[in-house]
């Protein structure tokens, strides 16, 4: 089957130009211009659109048991709600506890995928232990095509490794050529003022931001920098969230550790004020790094410009409010960490970063697809529109404008973060690997399609 | 005519794949496999070679009346040279003085180009002095293709601008969506040193750093980057040398400062050691801002690898050790300050860059030629290759293997500060719009062939 | 005449313990337990009240031709207020402009004191140009007993140096041994600001403060760090507003550049809301640099507190508010820039210092003593209470209750920045070289009795 | 019994002016001139001579278990050692494992001391574990006067804390009023780089730094940061050796942590190369963390002077040559830890800083009397010269010349790391609690009237 989309504005992370896309067997077969499609075949005009390589969201949850209930979307619900908001490919994270077998633990996770999901996918192994029986699984995970880990610094006995097993997990990283991403708070410091808190009679989720204060970050991710830089390890600081942390690992960068830095598309648009709306509201807003005050966004829209910020993810965690945010009612501690955003990333930084004059095209695709293709093992396949790779591509409407409403979204939450927020510019049309599964913010597509993809390590 | 280079690894500032590439006309006309040439054109295998972008250097002397005496090189050997290093496109400083008019100057700079240079060119035009008169003449510069300027905060009353005039011209470029390039060095301090060191008999070339150690160009930053600031104005610091310089730079970025980075090759390579070579040999290591101290030289290429320092440029500024450099025998001062670079820069990048690990391929396209073109305005004309743009290719080999010497080089000066340095890859074809210029280090070219390249303003 | 203190707890700036004091012919005589007076001199009782040392203003204006009009207070005002607030010594701005010569500046100022300040006295040389004539005449001055000058990076053209006039303005006073006093804020910069506002119709008081942003203030320091490392030279920062100002500094301070910092009381107590308030009340409340938001007030007492900060000053320059501060009522760069606060200043940080834990005692007298004598060249004969030490004494009362008003203050404006601020403490008794000059608020001593203090150079 | 010392140039932190002493009942009972002694006691002529308080070392090891040997001093040697170089008061660290109880390793300790030592003393209470029983006994440790904790983040497993347990010492301790000192650096990076370093074959002490690099250092600062500004306790990071660990806490101080800095004399004098010797004469050199590389040493330097660095320690923990170092001669990490240096400290920094100008008087008085004594609760019993403190007096010659050598020395070690060092000033009397313990550099005093110093809380 082949497909052609014509004049389209072909947009990467380094060119602009206009001309025409033949997709066939599911890969970039020709760009020129002029090019005609065998019989028969799908032609699209593209002409006054953008065409993107199909965006990659880095840093999703979709199975999750956490805090004592389970995150919302299924792999069903959730790749259609990525492929209709441009993301063709996920990169969810396996996030098994200390108690479970990583072996086990990646086949659970990857069931829940295989057949379900309709947008492509790979998972970062978390490694939430480190005894004599790690390395090995670990390895064969690797071999498997896993070409990234996962560790926490924080929920320290649930997830998080100690310093001799984040030591272990950096140098079998180094040797086998895999990234490590990481979640940086220092987790004593975040019970410690939890407990203060919750004594003083500071329950509301007005005061889960003041319970993981920025030097609480920033002491995770300088941590994690010595130990970068003792190993030699590739490292990624996942959802970064104020100045101070990118200043820990820009200090590193320039004494030549190797890190990379991630932040979430809700750091970038929304500030500390919407986890104070008063009724409980302010729940919907609780994640961890928690959401900051204004002067932070600004730094991170500064950090994203200069490439400080290597890529813009979700960390969508998706949760109902009814019956989930409202667990920590009486206890901000207790309100399941997350925010559902994998359906909204793209437009929302095309909307706030690049109509605003905060970022370019290139940034955007940059930051939104291509920089998570390279770092993760997903490049040339994945993250840019060359000859020979997938045909993941994201026609682009800058015409169009609508609204965010969690009446109309995919995602299977009961509420969204971002109610009411006009937009200025959708996908048209969203193919993966040359099927056309959107069109016009509808999943028109086929079901279970999506594929588990295996990465090649990165150094 | 038309071009056929065929199976080369095309590498991009994002993309590596292996295809060919049609050139007609001028551009690149087709990228595809299996591509065919119309009749009796040429057609080159490029297997296992690299295709690069042709290469940009945007920091150039040619002409330059300087500290008494001429650089080396007019147009006809220093575009030869660049050409045989795959260098398709110069920038030139264009240098007036301060008593000369900026429109009679730039007609100067251009006279000496047209119909001699063998490679593409442009210039930053350089303010010197900014009075009732300038503004117009600047519009007019502007006008005729013109989108960078050029100022120095050193060599004060001859080329140097004073705070007012930084202002202005700031101001005039932020309006006309011109970017400023700038010199950042404290002219008094200086002079002050350089007095102390002379009158402490310290006259050899080993003098020149510590006359302008390193606090004098992060002074010079940090004063550019609270202006750029205040104005809003786009800005480069040209041959970036120390860390404090760069700290400022990315002080700056953090605080939303609109400014980017040059490094040359000299930085990257050398270190401060080589001036200190007996027999007056140091002078030939004599540029400003000085060659540093090798804890600096690691910090320039961990901030290009980061991305922190967007350009390598040469800075190339060529003067004969016999006659010119020994102007400065009996006091440093009086060394013409400067390297000629502009055939060896990318080569040495490529194998004391890419081959030792310290960048990688992508980053040093994007460095040495993309970036460029997209700061000066030259994008997508020049610095990448995708349809429509010119046809300016680099089929570089990786096998090759040599010498730098001063007895094969294409550059007018008695010497090559790299003398006997090894190389361990060479461009084996070099294309201008479609014309082999170069081929296996010699220049079989047209002469004066290079075009003005009029340029779009950049914000 | 002899007095004695009995029973009072004495506090230096290091030590602190109780005991009496006897003072003899102006010095402190003894200091020991159960100390007799002669017959018929005075004894007073300290019990239950703090000794400290006379409390020195190193940075006072009072003859001040400034803005086209003239500081209210004259040396019987300003002497008498100081001295009620616990101020013994003043050391007076001596600025002529560019176009005075600077010894008939110097008798200018020093005969308006002389006969006629109730406190004793001293000038920072103010430097405003610097030619051939200049450097004999500033030795002359040095001779006459001034071991400090003054520079302004701002006031160009009116009171500024350019970069040659601060290199050996620099030079000069490290050969002397003379420390230089420098306010630092770039003046171009803030011309362009005031031009940018003023053209947006922002013309009120409450634009003053964005009219020299911190990075201003910060890029002043900066540059006058790179001078101070040229040359060697002692220098001090005055009225030091925000962090980036003191980072600048302490940056500077780690290289070995021999810095140190003021601030004043209005920064510590003030914040920019002050000048937001409407009914042009804000313009009150303008001083260069302009005080800051509340975030850097905090940072300027966590400085003090660290010793980051030297001294706690005023910048005393007092402007009524009827027909002064009203001549920018329709232009904020027309209200003569300053506030009276030499009466208040140690009462202010005493009570919002010491009071709040925010400083201990001897930070306290330390800043507000003991560093400026040191530094200017007036220790041991001011700043300590030890034997041989003038004795100027403040005895001061904790458990003083009082509120700060116009209405009763001696300064010459007919308002007080602090009206209606509650006092916690205050000197029920002040010495200057023995005599008693204050006791509980008001003046009852000798009018005229102030000496100029010849001071001996500091390094 | 009293003691006069006549015409002495007192120096304290403050002051500097001459007097007589007149020391009664081992206090300080008058200064003044012309003071007379009862008849029958001692008179002492300190005409051209220094008297400075009592020099406290608030950093020493005598009774040590470590590392499978015992350090060589005990209380005998220590204190005789430390009265002789002019050192009053001991602070040693009370460091039981984390298998010995608390209290009863505080009875250990102090009855090795009890009785025996010659000069005052003190200690910091190590804590090792945070278990359910070790508050109450703190608490009872408190109680009996000591003001001060140690934690160890290095030495994990051994006497390090985990990060709970740093938390809880942290809340007693701010609950008390207790001060945290505390050794930074990050155990399982030490371990990781031991580790590699032996593996290579490098097991010679020059590789001691190496193993322990200046990042190790400043992560363990940054950590104890982020804790204590969680917790809002008082911490003192213990034997600084770097700029970077300096600049992670002046860092904290402007976000207004509460944290103050000592180093030690090895660092202030001596650099890496020491450790480089050939013949396993490095071995001398090794202590933790090592002596950093020159640029470290002027770093120090410039925070000593700028008061950034508060106290000057010396880390005294005294290993033999041979039979002691030598146990790692095939294995730098079994070297024992540790220099002599408590009886040269004094004179060292008198030497090599106020002679070479680093420093001036008082800065050395504060930074090796005051502080400690301000610190840890003593003053103004100690570190003073003030009415009522302890008669803790040092008569110091600065016209003496000699040279250190382990021949002459009182310490018990084989060797001095100083050997053959000059000296310009020493003691020529010493006196504890008015009693003459030192002439001439000979302990002529009382064995065994050292006092334990009971103390109270900070704050």
């Amino acid at each position: 089957m082949a497909l052609l989309i014509k004049n389209g504005n072909i947009v990467t992370a380094t060119d602009s130009y206009v001309a025409d896309i033949l997709c066939e067997d599911g890969k970039i077969a020709a760009i020129g211009h002029d090019l005609s499609a065998p019989v028969a075949d799908e032609v699209v005009d593209a002409t006054g659109h953008y065409v993107f390589p199909g965006f990659i969201d880095p840093h999703v949850h979709i199975y999750l048991p956490f805090m004592g209930t389970f995150a919302k979307d299924d792999y069903n619900t959730a790749s259609r709600a990525a492929l209709v908001g441009g993301t063709t490919t996920l990169i969810e994270m396996c996030c098994p506890s200390r108690e479970e077998d990583p072996l086990e633990a990646f086949d659970l996770w990857l069931g829940k995928a295989q057949g379900i999901s309709s947008c492509d996918y790979t998972f970062h192994m978390g490694v939430s232990r480190f005894d004599d029986n790690t390395e090995q699984k670990l390895r064969t995970i690797v071999e498997r095509g896993i070409a990234s880990f996962k560790v926490f610094l924080a929920y320290k006995g649930f997830l998080g490794v100690n310093d001799d097993e984040l030591c272990k997990t950096l140098k079998l990283a180094q040797e086998l050529g895999v990234i490590v991403t990481a979640h940086c708070e220092n987790e004593t410091l975040i019970a410690e003022r939890q407990q203060q808190l919750l004594a003083e009679g500071k329950t509301g989720p007005e005061w889960h931001e003041p319970s993981r204060p920025v030097q609480v970050e920033a002491e995770g991710v300088h941590h994690l920098m010595a130990f970068a830089e003792a190993t030699g390890a590739h490292v990624y600081v996942v959802h970064t969230s104020c100045e101070p942390a990118i200043r820990a690992a820009e200090e590193a960068k320039m004494r030549g550790v190797n890190v990379w830095v991630e932040t979430v598309i809700p750091y970038l648009t929304l500030d500390s004020t919407y986890a104070e709306q008063g009724d409980f509201e302010g729940a919907k807003y609780v994640m961890s790094p928690p959401i900051r005050a204004v002067e932070h966004q600004n730094c991170l829209w500064n950090a994203l410009r200069s490439r400080s910020i290597s890529t813009v993810a979700t960390d969508h965690a998706p949760f109902d409010f009814v019956g989930q945010k409202e667990m920590g009612r009486d206890d901000f501690t207790k309100i399941p960490n997350g925010l559902p955003s994998i359906e909204d990333r793209v437009n929302l930084l095309y909307t706030y970063g690049v109509k605003r004059d905060k970022i370019d095209l290139h940034t955007f695709v940059d930051a939104a697809s291509t920089q998570a293709a390279k770092l993760f093992g997903l490049f040339p396949r994945k993250g840019t529109i060359a000859l020979g790779s997938d045909a993941d591509l994201v026609v682009y409407d800058p015409m169009y404008r609508g609204t965010i409403a969690a009446s109309k979204h995919h995602m299977a939450t009961d509420y969204n973060p971002y109610e009411g927020w006009p937009i200025e510019g959708r996908p048209s049309l969203v193919t993966l690997r040359g099927n056309v599964q959107v069109r016009d913010g509808q999943f028109i597509g086929k079901d279970g399609i999506g594929e588990f993809l295996k990465r090649d390590c990165t150094h």
